[in-house]
């Protein structure tokens, strides 16, 4: 394919790109096939010779798209809200040619360049401590991860080095693999799985700290277990707070069994208060400073939401924290992969690695080059540029409100029905809700939802009840839509309960 | 900016793309500016109210062209190829509207599907052993990571994991954090970075084994190694073979001081051939199956030389490894981030991060779901899909056989000089070369090509010597532009040596 064929058959891409999120709520939002489905459609072997170009387009209708879940379908209320706009897939074209690998300064200084000022940007539309930004002489940063949990594994890793120098340091007869063994990192029991994942690959000790009736880490709580484990002979490094991670069970529905997705949500569960989430990393920072714990705040989806004044009062205490991470990539309109990670002092991350000093001389030049476990890495920040540019904060701020009022419109028409209830407060895009019963009832009324395709969305658990969680995702989703979708759901209700 | 505009925008961006792809070779190769130069050109917060596109696309050129390294410009021959074609920008595009995150098979069943396909499409033109194909009953496969980094990094975690169970089994008093003190890994003193950072993250001990006169680890090397580490009561583990790694030396030049880069590259170096990398692999894989040693070949720029038939017989002794990794986004048209890695056993991939049974009794649904540090995952296969069809296997062979063509042509004319030397066998795209004389006069040679911004190259080091090192990186890059580079080179080089 030459340049003349790659215009006409990019324009052509751009309208069927356009076509299928103009039309995207007439295709059914979850796909009806079986595990497997996709191998029968297609050869078994990569062709000899050059196919057609046409071919290829006609099997994206016919072999992926009904394979497709619609993340982008204003009737896509699972999981959590993956962002998406078109100022950003037109960067991400740019972005594709451009195609620098950055994974220096000198490979691509306006790729290393680009993501360290839009950090700061993003940084202070959030209003984050000064210590975060980068500027000219911070000592400070942000840098793009590809995921939350690379951010956590990144956080992780930094912490247990340092604590590590730290500790060799005051008693120099101790091995390296002494220290490790007794190191303890802390998590709230009802995190991420993906916290435990980044503990176990970096070889140390994570304990779950029990939570108090709304579900939240007290700094009591936190500093009884410090202080056994110190008596213990443990070495307690690293606390990992999330906003607020729901363990979310969903049902794989088409094949096999009960699978469990963890998401970070905010989920403020029941009795939850804002106010207690504030109060709860103003209660664990003083505790991680004294006691030299590096503190990992993980505000995945909720992070976007502290561009506005009226939801940042959540984010205090964050200056206690020494790496502060959240994915403009779920709720800021910036296309997957951009979750964005700053921390205090960059030279910690950077020596996570102990790359040799000549590297840490020219740490400024170097930003985002030993930020990450990948060496390589796309031109992202232009994504990022992109929206902010073509939004400004007061579009993005625009977004997020009108989302969080879908969620409380969802609310009130759940509310207004006496057969429903809902599970925990609504704060920002998120409504727990379910049938007043048993949770066999409201399985039964989810497998209809699921099995009607009209909708989709998914289940989690909360305090040992089957709670459905109605997330608004799609930047298209309207009140239209909010409206259909309840009465689809007050329908099959009536169906279900007749039946019952 | 709604869908009307983006039909708009988007078919003048495919103009943009493909304006800047066919006039790239105008444009200054490597930038001419000092660290820090962006922050200047563009305001220090992100805009309140909403931009223009017409003043965003200015300052595309105004802003990041003048700091872009061309790596698409056919006279950018640093570092190594990275890939990129237009079918595979046009799936990009598609994949970005699509914008799934696909952690598990039912977020988006496609994207799971033609991933596990389009690694068995590849594991074929590699013509890998059964035992890598998942196809709808075996227990290997493939995965698309990030970067080879990353893959790196999964295998040995995944041997880790095993290792530990092993011994655990064996000797149950023993603990986890006992016998992690006590794993070796391996990797050839010649090895890139990231493996040490794979075995630091992992918290594991690694040991490099010297090479003989060519660079290669032999088999007898590794056996003493192996024996000696078992008597001191150590426990190996896990080795790491490259195609070949070359340690390079980079000179940033614009700004800081020398930084050392290190990229996998099928560097053959001094007396190397073909069949020693054979022999290398094969003396190697029996060794580590007898030993329950997890062998990891990472091939990421080699590998895709390997769909030739001409060139197979260099992956010989694949058949002993237990994971296989090399980037199609290097070398086989198939734009950043694509990254192809096979496991001959999905279970010990998956069993690395220790998941709950449950998962293990769908691994066949869940592939591609746990074989990563990141849970998240973009809809990256459709590039693979697009590139495969539309190339046809002969139409990739084609792009790899010219490469290697314009290597050898760069490397006659180099030979016809007398006042050069050629450093290394040129196998593949990669020509070493320099002055006959000291290190001074290359450098300073060198210093010139960079400074006239007209081609642009990084050097290595060899045995002490400073080399140039010629990649052939681009696609576009053609016979004229290889001509055209060399009478730059030896233009530079008359004036040179008259002023020496």
């Amino acid at each position: 394919m030459d340049a003349a064929e790659f215009r006409r058959r990019g324009r052509e891409m751009v309208d069927f790109v356009a076509d299928y999120l103009e039309n995207i709520e007439q295709r059914p939002v979850y796909p009806d096939l079986e595990p497997g489905y996709l191998r029968s459609l297609i050869p078994t072997e990569a062709p000899l010779e050059p196919e057609n170009y046409e071919d290829i387009i006609k099997d994206v209708e016919r072999v992926i798209m009904p394979g497709v879940t619609h993340w982008h379908s204003p009737y896509f209320f699972a999981y959590f809200p993956a962002a998406s706009s078109y100022p950003a897939m037109l960067a991400d074209m740019l972005c594709g040619a451009i195609g620098c690998i950055g994974f220096s300064w000198a490979a691509s200084p306006a790729c290393t360049e680009l993501e360290t000022v839009m950090l700061d940007w993003l940084g202070k539309m959030l209003q984050l401590p000064e210590h975060f930004i980068a500027g000219t002489h911070g000592h400070g940063g942000g840098v793009i991860q590809g995921t939350a949990s690379e951010a956590t594994l990144m956080s992780l890793l930094a912490a247990r080095c340092k604590a590590i120098r730290r500790v060799h340091a005051s008693i120099p007869e101790n091995s390296e693999a002494d220290i490790l063994s007794k190191l303890v990192a802390y998590t709230s029991e009802q995190a991420h799985s993906s916290v435990e994942r980044a503990a176990l690959i970096g070889g140390v000790m994570m304990r779950k700290v029990p939570t108090d009736n709304s579900y939240a880490v007290r700094g009591d709580m936190l500093k009884k277990i410090v202080e056994e484990d110190k008596a213990a002979g443990l070495i307690p490094f690293y606390i990992y707070v999330c906003y607020s991670c729901a363990c979310i069970k969903t049902i794989c529905h088409s094949s096999c069994n009960e699978l469990y997705v963890c998401v970070f949500q905010f989920c403020a569960t029941l009795g939850t208060t804002p106010s207690c989430a504030f109060d709860h990393i103003t209660e664990l920072g003083p505790l991680c400073n004294e006691e030299n714990m590096w503190m990992h705040i993980d505000a995945a989806y909720a992070g976007s939401a502290f561009i506005c004044p009226e939801f940042r009062p959540l984010l205090n205490g964050v200056e206690f924290a020494d790496s502060f991470n959240f994915n403009p990539h779920k709720w800021l309109l910036v296309n997957f992969d951009c979750s964005a990670m700053w921390v205090k002092k960059r030279a910690d991350i950077i020596g996570a690695f102990k790359m040799e000093p000549l590297y840490l001389k020219h740490e400024n030049q170097e930003s985002g080059r030993h930020w990450q476990i990948p060496l390589g890495r796309r031109f992202r920040s232009l994504k990022m540029w992109f929206v902010f540019r073509l939004y400004g904060l007061k579009g993005l701020q625009a977004h997020i409100r009108k989302q969080v009022d879908l969620a409380k419109e969802f609310e009130s028409l759940v509310r207004a029905d006496k057969r429903f209830e809902i599970c925990a407060e609504v704060i920002m895009g998120l409504v727990c809700f379910r049938l007043k019963g048993s949770n066999e009832l409201n399985q039964n009324l989810l497998k209809r939802i699921t099995e009607s395709r009209e909708i989709h969305l998914v289940p989690c658990q909360l305090s040992g009840r089957f709670v459905l969680r109605f997330a608004i995702c799609a930047r298209s989703t309207e009140s239209r839509h909010i409206q259909q979708a309840w009465r689809h759901i007050t329908q099959l209700t009536f169906e279900l309960l007749q039946e019952e």
